[in-house]
């Protein structure tokens, strides 16, 4: 088999964004919620750094990247300053936590499942492990900011399955060896979109109707 | 010291039964609670792979079992069309989740103390380990599903001591040389009994008095 | 370089007593939750141990310390032991799941920066891997016991910080070659006198104003 992998550096730097986006959204979660900044800061961290810890441990990668590169500690950190800097322009945004939480959706499912692959794993576990990096971070926020996980609400159901289409995509396009940097792109990019047609449409996924008394 | 371990497709057929019990635990608790089935898929994957992940993430057998075992993949998902498709099943079935949870108990409590004994933890390290393979998966459901975690809940307070009392005469067994594949089955039956058995009969375990004020 | 490091047998007893009092800190969040005594042994493990484990699995330390030495295991039911007993004097003690837990935040933090040093991390890594170990069971305890983690709640606001602090002296202590017995408690008891003054005197870490409608 060929190695069809992004440059390093161009794979560093999309994990990167993510890793920013992520913390973006961790931050304002934090804001929204009243938390000083040094809360800020901690959720800002778990939720950038969340889902590529559980990635690289689960990939035996050692040190995991966030330990190994000091941007992925500066990273979070600047998001953290933006938050707080920017202060009239987040409410303009209007939904921001939504908006960067989608667009670290589509760049940790790709590259949490191109670097599986990399790491030899087959391509479902290759896709189940880049859904696992994609909605790692923003479960670990929820927990710990006692929300109800974005995965489970039922106001945004589409949310594992852009991140898994994603996943998808990107092995499929690795195994038939046109994984290139714009393939990358393009693939975070329609996971994004997805996530937000979703958002925007409502679009939600079947519900069964729940058994009048399941639980014991 | 001699390998008693058993047969490795033996081992793997207990482990995926227990991910399938504890997948079905998971989905129903998903349904049960209205998730749609985005939601339901996630917590049966979370629920039926969560102790095993944690469980080779810290035996450090890489790649995890999930990962490298196709069936790993397919079995909670074949949980979830069957918690969807059996509607009326499961209501007459009375309290499925605490019976799938409590055959998930059994199996992983067996399984995951025999692993760690085969990466060659000592008796007490490996009744721990376990007993967290065991209970993990469920703690990860409840916590998921903003439930009070069942190992604390005051009305099944047997749920730990079944776990670790299977763990502690599985790894007796192994220095016995007497764990053989009919041993693991009436060690992952009698923690499936027990368990039931003090749900059927309330047992509880001594709970001491609260002090008046103890939290700051 | 030189390897400044603690003598085995210092380290390993710094770490211990910091699994006592931070399992001390669960159980007596378990007692104040009237948990059975399960769950008050199962919460006091967590506590003790989850910092730990999370640095050992991120340092890929295997297998880790809590699986390697007896001592691990013991600590954690000693403290269930001493909290049951212990009844009328826990609450003449004040607000003791604080104390027991600023006590482990100042050990853990400075035991788990200088194991991450040791294994070849750089500066600022060891000091977030430090500050994670020294936060992590708490966060643990937190989550299980469904209160809001002791690092977000408004009126113990500082609470990174310290850990924070003592991982980046004991790292300049390191890179200074001063790290000794002497250097690592005198930090220890810093972070511990650090996070008392804190919640004496109230102190609390700036929050900014939140944004009107921030969540989406």
């Amino acid at each position: 088999v060929s190695i069809t992998g992004l440059d390093p550096s161009l794979e560093l730097a999309l994990d990167l964004v993510g890793v920013f986006v992520f913390a973006l959204s961790g931050a304002a979660v934090g804001r929204s919620k009243n938390f000083d900044v040094v809360g800020i800061a901690v959720l800002a961290m778990v939720t950038g750094l969340g889902g590529g810890l559980l990635r690289d441990v689960l990939l035996d990668e050692h040190p995991p990247a966030a330990f190994r590169e000091h941007a992925y500690l500066w990273t979070p950190l600047l998001a953290v300053v933006a938050v707080l800097a920017a202060r009239g322009l987040l409410e303009r945004l209007g939904r921001p936590v939504l908006l960067f939480d989608a667009a670290g959706l589509g760049l940790f499912c790709v590259v949490g499942t191109a670097k599986a692959l990399e790491a030899g794993l087959a391509v479902a576990p290759a896709v189940l492990l880049g859904s696992i990096t994609a909605v790692g971070g923003g479960v670990l926020r929820d927990v710990l900011a006692r929300e109800v996980p974005s995965i489970f609400r039922a106001d945004s159901a589409l949310y594992a399955i852009p991140a898994t289409l994603g996943a998808i995509v990107t092995a499929a396009a690795w195994r038939l060896d046109q994984f290139r940097p714009e393939t990358a792109l393009a693939i975070a990019g329609g996971v994004l979109l997805l996530r937000i047609l979703a958002l925007r449409y409502n679009w939600r996924a079947f519900t069964p109707q729940p058994p009048p008394d399941a639980r014991g």
